[in-house]
């Protein structure tokens, strides 16, 4: 698929540069995390979101219980700005869940952060959730029609009127028959004053596992990814199963399948880019994936260059894996600051827009006068591709060759990534030719789709994965082919 | 009623002065104002806010409407500390309503907020309530069953979802629907899109009143009371009548009297002390009402005395009555600080509880060998009489005879005001002659019941007004005879 | 000197009423405080600066030492502002001395807060000041030829070179060192490891107060005014005398006079306007002060009319003191907002500056069909006064006599009042007539100079006291007949 | 050097392991930043010091002029979180001065936040130092007994009192003058109303570089390191030398050379450790130092291995020059959190500190079972290493060999970079087998002497280099051998 550019300027550049958005990356939609039976469990929340950090920067929340009553606190920004030592004193209890949530260009919209909570018949109910449902604007309607309120723009909210709208009298049954309306991914953790209940769509779409912390067999923890329990010295057991719910209470952890089994979809863009390096997803290292990619990705894509480098993070285990395919050194040629906050103030007459230099700056020395293959885990829009390949060809690198450890990103996804519309996804709509001279690339190359599922599902016919943004077969048909909608609230603020 | 005091220690004293509650007065609800028709509404809610702050000081909040949509802020503390020259400007449209809070001791209630704003089948609302209604928690239990979630513990939010639940198909005909369902004391203001909906309840308890802007026919302002229209230069028009409710959009002012007409029952103690007294309230100016309440005080409990003063500063215009009718100078014998915020850190060894004394001082020279009449306006626990008491006599009084500007204070309040449980009014299980000897006065004297309602009401009967503070005939019956529990809810935090 | 105006517009009135300054009082350098004995001295100081907070309210500091260090806290704001529990926990030792400084328009000025604390060759080194140095700036061209270097524009500043740069060798001898190169007027607590020192400036202009705690011969406070030993309960034990120095150490209290003694002249216009009406200055009582000049202006200037009002809060002693005296009844004719922060947002379409009508409202009743006798503490620039004429008159006022209750204000002060200029100065260049004219009232009529002197000083001559403000006769000559100019430093901001 | 370890636990491990300080690096004191001729140069210093945030982290700072008057803005935090787009707009004028500070673990120490500025004899002046002044403390005592007060504990401010009490009559002959006085390491940047100077130490010990910005000739910037050059987009010119002086004002750029030139030393430690790998310094790139050493480390260090990985980020450049010399896989086993603040709140019961543990985490795939070589820049304490080489073994590593890409660092640094005392250096006390021991590695092996100065001096006598804190051989010799001790300053807090 790789291809020399003759005509790097061929392909009209988009207008004003400044303008374009520059994070070209998705964004998840969250992380989640639960603890059950300790006394500390606001603090596990804290620790357990602040590795789970990578899947959401938007805000952080925590809810606990103390058995008879629950506690919330939810705010705006990273975990360890939402939270201090006050913040967590106010949250007592044994148990807990907590959620952080992705970052939009937006204002703040504290209403969406999670974890949900509400009062309702039974008692006081919070919930966290990772995915989407792809049904909920059709059921709000229809519950607004009979007269329920709607605080936020979150689809989980809709879960939680149905839960509280079940004419069931315990809350699993409740649960049950509310997940039976939804359709769509999900991982979700429900809080009440004395149960945590985890499900996982029938699907599995979206990951979750469970642990246990060290010194009881009754301190259970869960989370998206088995790194929240690193820190806590939490040990991991097992992943949740597709469509299993998992009921933790005073009588100890129960499993229940209430939920008809459908075929496994896990996602595998985790895989590709969303999860830690160092997290194993559905039983298979990270890391071990990423490399995979990569050594496949030279097979397919080799290019004759000095230097190999990476767009950091993500793209440095498939970089290593390159280099390695192919005996090409791996080199630093690009590194990231870790003093990028939400906010920077750019100078007003600024001929242009920092975007990326300010999270990115190459490394000269690795790169002048070199013929350079930088590997990233994907394109979206582009622009961010063309800044760095900009930046490299202006520190230097004679040659710039981009890989990309996976197909081309065509398909938005419905399942809890918040992904740009078609339109706006550069491979739904311009041929890798294309994609390469907008780029500035000498030559573009991206992992097949075959090699990509080899690599990450162990199969080539994507058995197992959603591998829907790169094939457009969505495992959860869209009701009458129609795109679900975000209804437009009226109402902002706080 | 006066008596001379011959033990005045002879009372038990309750045993930790230090853990006594202070603040020895009732607490208004709110206070809530509306705007409809200036470009720069939510300036204009600050200014009304800004006037009301002595109706509550725990929170405030601005929800306003650009014809489209609704955009809210909401927070904890003083209208200047809520809202700054930001946050005010993300507050866009022409149309605004805002509410202050009463002050508790309480953690952050920020849920309890108002505006309460929601999005619902019609599109977004948002509410801003001064009263209480009395059957909120059996209508509450019910919407439950139904499936209706709750955020708050505020008896608002039952009357958004009854809006939010109605057949109705007009905003009108649903507020309406719902209003019929539920008793208490309400002036409410109702905001959508592009409509600001105002009703006071049959009886008229809490004030509410329509002014204009200057410049306009068109522009209009509600307010609990008048003087939140003087700073922006409005006009006061009249009164919104009981049972009245006013509908303000595009097409202009209606009129509509969609509940069946009673007996008005104006809140007496709004007179007595919840008023500014630069305000009028029902046509009546408060100042005026307040120097009849001390005048006649004078007639009904005269002493002999070198000088007239005032617990400041609600006791002034009645002190000055007093002192007007009985040609005893009236002095500045005690004042009070500017300088008192929301937290105050004491000393740890302090042996006792500042309390009082930060917002109090005496003035000597005014008081000094003197024999003093001191002037308030009700007493609720006798915590804080019995400081002032102290306070002055420490400061040299000869003697102290209080007199207080109503009747004694015997029954709880169920339509708006926080008032204490009745176990916790003093006058409501204690003699005078008791409550003299606890707030160690040389005499005391209550304004009488008849008294107090020619000087406030215009008639001996209470005609036209709510006293059952004073009287424990509660203009609304409570249902069942049982006073309305508020409900513990599960759910604390953010 | 009271007079009927004939065309109250003829005076030309200053262009734009939105840009003139607004707030028409003088402004008081600062309030001291300082205790020396008790293990929560950090809490006292707290307390002690919360009572001297009317002296200043652009800032507060502590310092306090536990025999080995000194530890500083310094912030903007009130009182209640600058300190929390944690701050004050920051604070610890058995000394401390602290400062309240006065509002002003312009940015954050820290530098200038006090106390100033320094390093110098015998260790640490705190001092605050109220007072102003007249030839500080003579004193500091000469420092900086020297090498000094100045962090803030702060006279103070100047002082604490000075005993830096000494030759003694023991901080008595020292501080006598700086003290006599320094003219002008002064109260000034110093603090170091184990010791306070504290001074009253020879002329005693200033004022500064010495008392003692509850339950200790050694724990000594001392304060710029004697209310701020209320709350803590200590004693009032003296004024500290013109010319004394204190020194407080672990051998107890000694009092030394190393400066040559002279003529006392006490401000007379902490009486007239500064000290909060229950302190007592120079022993006297302010309340009764200010009731004595009411009085002798109801002799001087008496009105025919039907109420007396006052301007709060400052003007209401001096208004009973004359409504007693003309048997005119007193009434509450304005109200003071407790609620007015440093920020307000107004309208950006306001047609005009909101001023002091965010402070004061009229009360209609006390005012509507009446003749009124409004009596002030003072005018300065004549804008204040004017709003508040008009505001009385479109609250119904049918005449509005203004009456000063003392002479006057004509030129500036020197010795730690923050006064205009003498061209802002109204009086400085109009006559009575044209002021009233100006101010647009009926009539004016200003209390004589001797009238003041009799009441305030209990003589006419003025003997006593400092009345430059009034007479131009400067206690201290400045030196060169020149004004201290401050001088315009270099450097803004943190 | 490197030998295999017999009994890991045979080294006396210190007691507790929670209190041990967990950072294993030194820090730098600062980076600096100025820019001469830009409308925007606040902003421009914020872009700089934003690129030079790895050099520190504790407080940031900007010093603007206008041509007339200096305007200053300091806080204690990171440069995003010290200014927003309000304190960049009040920091106006075309000429800038900035600086950043290490992070020390004590309380907030505002006033030790450079710039330092301060008004003097001449007007107002500026200073930012990277660096250390060796006789800083005596000159202070001198000038203190000549009545000098000091505001921090900073050897700047020493300076700053020398410039000021020169008898010099210019800014340039006065600096001259100061400098003469001092000893030790600087690269300093003084900033006037309409001048910056910047010096460099005659011995060039910490680094300076000139850039300029596009667009004109005139507009010129300096800075620590090149890199703080890139974002704005200004041109790297050169290094100032040892000992220069350059003076940019209205007349353009001067080089001064004041200063007896001395034989130069540039910190050999800017290159093992502080510089970021994207910088050059002294004109030779950091990056390919680092792998130079990496590749001699290899050579003189060999250990049979299965993956190379590095101790992120300061440890990845030399890791790949290992890996490539020895052909033995680069390996991604430690990631480094991105999410890390200055304050983390653990759980109160956590049996241990998390301490590093925040910051790295292993992955599992690229670590289990295998042998591998853990490559970091050098070891301080030792305390870091001992949990990396724990959480190495606990991921599964068969053996952990740690290699060290300099010799070990056994003395202080007195020029300017943030060292624990000898007592504290592992390596000044220990022997190689003994760290070994302690920090439970398989086998241990520093970089040689003699290796180091060849890869980043370019010869082996280290010619051209200061290497005290490897050799002890202090290029400036300590006056009467003393250590320069810091004074303990009597006063804390702001």
């Amino acid at each position: 698929m790789a291809l020399q550019i003759l005509d790097p300027m061929s392909v009209k550049v988009r207008p004003a540069e400044r303008d374009e958005p520059d994070d070209d990356h998705f964004h998840d939609q969250c992380g989640v995390f639960g603890v059950y039976g300790h006394t500390e469990s606001a603090n596990m929340a804290y620790l357990g979101l602040h590795a789970l950090q990578h899947r959401g920067q938007e805000s952080a929340g925590i809810v606990t219980s103390d058995g008879a009553q629950l506690y919330a606190h939810r705010s705006m920004g990273l975990v360890h700005d939402c939270f201090d030592a006050q913040s967590l004193s106010r949250l007592p209890g044994h148990i807990a869940i907590g959620h952080v949530r992705y970052s939009t260009a937006g204002a703040s919209h504290i209403k969406n952060a999670q974890p949900l909570a509400v009062n309702y018949e039974l008692g006081a109910m919070a919930v966290c959730h990772n995915g989407n449902f792809t049904n909920a604007e059709a059921i709000r309607i229809s519950l607004e029609r009979n007269g329920s309120i709607f605080q936020s723009d979150s689809d989980t909210e809709v879960l939680v009127h149905l839960v509280a709208a079940s004419r069931e009298t315990t809350l699993v049954a409740r649960i049950t028959d509310a997940l039976k309306q939804v359709q769509g991914a999900y991982s979700l953790l429900f809080l009440t004053e004395d149960t945590i209940v985890a499900v996982r769509d029938p699907m599995g779409i979206r990951p979750l596992c469970l642990g246990i912390l060290p010194g009881s067999k009754d301190a259970h923890v869960l989370a998206s990814e088995p790194v929240a329990f690193d820190l806590m010295g939490a040990e991991y057991v097992r992943d949740v199963e597709p469509g299993e719910m998992l009921v933790i209470d005073r009588s100890g952890l129960r499993s229940l399948r209430p939920l008809a089994p459908e075929v496994p979809h896990f996602c595998v863009f985790e895989y590709v880019y969303f999860a830690r390096p160092d997290s194993q997803i559905g039983g298979r290292p990270v890391y071990e994936v990423r490399k995979a990619l990569g050594k496949q990705l030279a097979i397919e894509q080799p290019v004759e260059a000095d230097v190999v480098i990476a767009v950091p993070d993500s793209g440095v285990p498939s970089a290593i894996g390159y280099s390695a395919q192919l005996q090409i050194p791996f080199e630093l040629g690009l590194i990231r600051s870790h003093y990028v906050g939400r906010t920077f103030i750019e100078p007003q007459q600024s001929i242009r827009h920092f975007g990326v230099r300010l999270k990115l700056n190459p490394v000269r020395p690795a790169l002048a006068g070199k013929r350079v293959v930088v590997i990233d885990d994907s394109i979206v829009r582009g622009t961010t591709s063309r800044k760095i390949v900009k930046m490299l060809r202006d520190a230097g690198a004679r040659e710039v060759h981009l890989r990309i450890s996976s197909p081309p990103t065509q398909w938005p996804c419905y399942y809890g990534i918040d992904t740009p519309t078609r339109s706006e996804l550069i491979a739904s709509n311009h041929s890798i030719e294309e994609i390469a001279r907008y780029v500035t690339a000498d030559s573009l190359g991206y992992l097949s789709f075959e090699g990509m599922l080899n690599a990450a599902a162990g199969n080539s016919e994507g058995i197992g994965v959603c591998h829907a943004c790169f094939s457009g077969r969505y495992a959860i048909p869209l009701s009458e082919g129609v795109v679900p909608a975000r209804r437009q609230l009226r109402l902002v603020g706080v």
